[in-house]
């Protein structure tokens, strides 16, 4: 595996190790469990999946290789806030959508080339993207990654303190 | 610039952001602010702070390239919970910390060649980096960009929702 493959593969490795991490987490959890609230007042832990789902799922629209699976949650977990739709999915469904959009980024992750994941993400024109090409494909799963993190750290705190 | 160094770039670029999110919730607190539980019975902000001061000067001692700083905050921040010891430094000095210790970070990032980046880190050994060689200094850098990121969320929760 050459240098950029391997870098590649490590930016990769980074997002599944988040993922796997918010598995974990809901594994731990039954269903009554996901409509709790991380903490007094905050979301509930089935709106911040909900949310992940569909923020995750627009990487397909982002990199413009692959069609969205779960756009119709958008309107319940990403322009809305939490309780403000009662357009959300059963908490088995949205296991079910977790796992499968999962499956789906994998998959598109999987059959990238070095020049897919270093060429520009469709929210960018050509001349920003020749101004800044670190803005590229790579850097929007890194950020992403990050996102995963940044809600994976608050649903953390719906489980009681070790 | 080349493949590699635009992907190192945007790693970097990666970590600044969460830093830099980080730098302006701070900045939106006054100090007595810093001493509130980001939700009931959870951390303090100042405690996740202190942690974040304390794990991140650690990739000094894990890329073995240059000498940690803030060694003297593990007690307080990393082998012990919120309140369980008294040896926190005020206030002040961890704002003072948490900048410093960024600039450290950033010196130290940009010296860094390419072959630093993709060479082991050293809490791995040759055996095992060779059985796994995305466990380099860059996986470490992405993942301590995402646990910024995953604290940054629960810092986060203390400030009104919008």
């Amino acid at each position: 595996m050459d240098q950029i493959q391997l870098t590649i593969q490590t930016a990769i490795k980074a997002w599944e190790m988040q993922i796997s991490r918010t598995d974990k987490f809901l594994g731990s959890l039954d269903d009554a469990s996901l409509t709790k609230e991380i903490a007094p007042g905050k979301n509930r832990i089935s709106y911040l999946i909900g949310h992940l789902i569909a923020v995750n799922d627009n990487i397909h629209a982002m990199f413009g290789m692959s069609e969205r699976s779960y756009a119709h949650l958008d309107e319940a977990f990403v322009k809305n806030a939490d309780r403000a739709t009662n357009r959300e999915p059963g908490i088995s469904d949205l296991r079910e959508d977790w796992k499968r959009s999962n499956e789906q980024l994998s998959a598109l992750f999987s059959r990238m080339t070095v020049k897919d994941w270093l060429s520009r993400h469709t929210a960018m024109t050509d001349e920003d993207y020749l101004k800044e090409p670190t803005r590229n494909k790579l850097a929007v799963l890194m950020n992403r990654t990050s996102h995963v993190a940044y809600h994976l750290g608050q649903l953390a705190l719906a489980t009681p303190r070790r």
